[in-house]
């Protein structure tokens, strides 16, 4: 008997309908000699209307009182999904973010988590109830009032919860079968990948891949919870995330690339004709950091000898590009760069994979592969698991299946047996 | 500078506009140089949708599931008007029942407030912030769990907070310009009243007077708290609820009546042939009692001494009306009464007035105005400030008309005066 976290997302709760379903499903685990704690998003549409309600009364509601107002969707769905199973005849409790000990900082919109102290959900549990925990919400640790977490909330919620509750595995349940090897939409032959590491699936989503957070992932990571994404609407095992040797260990070794990721998010700013001073780049960038913006790659050409100019490019969310555009030009004179360009029609491809640690010529295969597919590369930045690449808007579909193709990570006969394993 | 609670209902915030009229209600308040606390209900019929989807996953849900669902259209509603406030360039801050320190027993969608312990409110009034609060809602004592008090129970969070506070008055917006000499929908010529006692509004409310719910009396009564019942529509003057002296004294003491209340909510059993034998009675009552049903009036006829039989009528709420009688039919052999007759075509129509006391022949009055409009009377009771009657539910609107016009309420020319006092 195991103890389970299950975390189900707001397309699995959209209605009446999605919330018995998802009743049924963790009455079966109940019934299969599990022990189960519940994590719930709002329902389906309802903080993008809570959203869209703040708007039509402040133009910049304060954070404070837009977390109040974004909590009520979970406390909403909590509660008809523990009503949903007390009329399947067992015990559930829903309890928000404050009630099952989710402290956070004061961060409003953002808040991280500090401490997870779940007494009254232990006490559920042992009392043989059900608890139905609110996703994305905590309590700030000094003001006592109602945070959020941001994006990707209710997966740490139910990772953190799974931490400190001890629990065998947090299950996230969503609207797709799983991570696969590249998004089904633009590669129909795409697989489900049935296992990842925690290092692969950290660079996955931090290139784009959208199912599973980065913020969750590290959180898993660093307190080893093995993480298994699945669909709400389907029996199917999905993908299991954990440490490297994950799924049996063999199938893990098999593959150099686990997957190739995308992200059309992003825009590249290029500083050109910089002095190839000492510092002037620090400068650049702390004008960046200044104005609170992340960036992502950097690419510095090599300085031209006889001008002792240089360029330097980098990519960054595009919801930031007019900002940061803003913070360059106001140093302009003052770092002495030539031009500032603005490109927000790039994409970023990626490679991931543990194998191409001891498996090289992947940037080779890859390159050839964008080479052949007639994609031209702007920019490339790696890590250790992976290769990625900036390139045209227009030819990232192009470019995500040549390399998912020359990676060889096409569905083939083999898929059934890949379906058929679940992990661990 | 006064510390004023005001208490805004749904259909003042019923969408985005009416939560803007009501921020700049609040803030003109402040501007005026008063301190104030704001205490509001769900958005106009979000609590019966919220009920709506409960019915859609389960026919019976549990009443603590209930309670986490319901209170989620409160933390909806304040946390968008104190939005709006800021947007006014005010500091605001909501506050659920539980941070505002409203306790309560553990009955859940009926809970009754133990204590209030307003501790985060006072410390924003010191800060210079507006403490928005949750209506209808508090926290358990034992278990810590989110309660709601039921019917009127936003009206009652905001006494109670007066009440905590030491406020100089608790001010009740509404959709209607406070409590009249009758509905005006039945007699067009109702005035308003200015000033009313509290032990009148207590029978009025219990008499069917809808615009305050009889326990928010009762609480403002018990610890004196000045209640004004107007409009968030206009700024005119509504009632003031307050000790019998009132409005200045010498308008409460020209009353003899100040209004006419109905109720068409009620139903008549009549258990007919009962044997005159001492304890039948209270047996009959103790079976209804059992059954959790509250009894209004009561009539007993003297007993026929022919026959040594007595007939008991007693009026109910019409909802309960099916259980009572199946409670009696079950005991019908061991009372051994006659036969069980049950109408719910009746109405009640009561005169409610301190003045009363003090002058006879208010009764004679009352019941000629009835018969000479035709009104026969089925059951009276009295009490030392209220006379009401049962008759045909057809007769309500024709016996409260005359009554309205008998004991002259009507308004006159004098009413431009009336509505220009504001009482205190």
């Amino acid at each position: 008997m195991a103890l389970v976290v299950q975390k189900y997302g707001g397309s699995s709760v959209a209605d009446a309908d999605g919330i018995k379903r998802v009743a049924q499903r963790i009455v079966a685990t109940r019934k299969a000699g599990h022990s189960v704690v519940v994590v719930v998003s709002a329902m389906g549409d309802t903080t993008d209307e809570l959203h869209d309600l703040a708007k039509q009364v402040s133009p910049l509601p304060p954070a404070r009182e837009l977390d109040m107002l974004l909590t009520a969707g979970e406390r909403i769905s909590m509660a008809l999904l523990a009503m949903a199973i007390a009329n399947l005849g067992l015990k559930a409790r829903s309890f928000t973010g404050s009630q099952a000990g989710v402290i956070t900082d004061d961060a409003h919109g953002k808040a991280r988590i500090i401490d997870v102290t779940p007494g009254r959900i232990a006490g559920a549990l042992a009392d043989g109830a059900i608890p139905i925990v609110a996703g994305f919400q905590g309590v700030s640790q000094n003001g006592k009032d109602v945070t959020t977490l941001g994006r990707g909330g209710s997966d740490t919620t139910a990772v953190a919860l799974a931490a400190a509750l001890g629990a065998d595995m947090c299950e996230i349940y969503t609207d797709v079968d799983g991570v696969f090897t590249a998004d089904p939409r633009i590669v129909h032959t795409a697989r489900r990948i049935p296992a990842i590491s925690y290092s692969e699936m950290l660079e996955m989503a931090a290139c784009g891949a959208k199912v599973l957070q980065l913020r969750c992932v590290e959180y898993a990571r660093r307190y080893d919870v093995p993480i298994h994404v699945r669909s709400s609407f389907s029996s199917r095992a999905g993908t299991w995330v954990s440490e490297a040797t994950g799924a049996g260990g063999e199938s893990m070794e098999q593959a150099i690339i686990s997957g190739v990721a995308h992200d059309r998010s992003e825009a590249k700013i290029t500083v050109a004709d910089v002095p190839d001073v000492v510092g002037l780049a620090a400068k650049i960038f702390r004008e960046i950091a200044g104005a609170g913006i992340n960036i992502d790659m950097i690419v510095q050409n090599v300085s031209a000898a006889t001008t002792g100019l240089t360029d330097i490019s980098f990519t960054l969310p595009r919801a930031d590009g007019e900002a940061a555009m803003a913070a360059l030009r106001a140093v302009q004179a003052d770092v002495g760069f030539g031009n500032l360009l603005y490109d927000d029609r790039i994409g970023k491809v990626s490679v991931v994979g543990a194998g191409m640690r001891s498996h090289p010529g992947v940037s080779a295969t890859f390159f050839g592969a964008l080479a052949d597919a007639g994609v031209n590369i702007e920019m490339i930045s790696t890590s250790e698991i992976r290769i990625s690449v900036v390139v045209d808007e227009n030819d990232v579909d192009a470019a995500v299946t040549a390399a998912h193709k020359a990676f060889e990570l096409d569905a083939t006969e083999v898929e059934a047996v890949v379906y058929g394993g679940t992990g661990r």
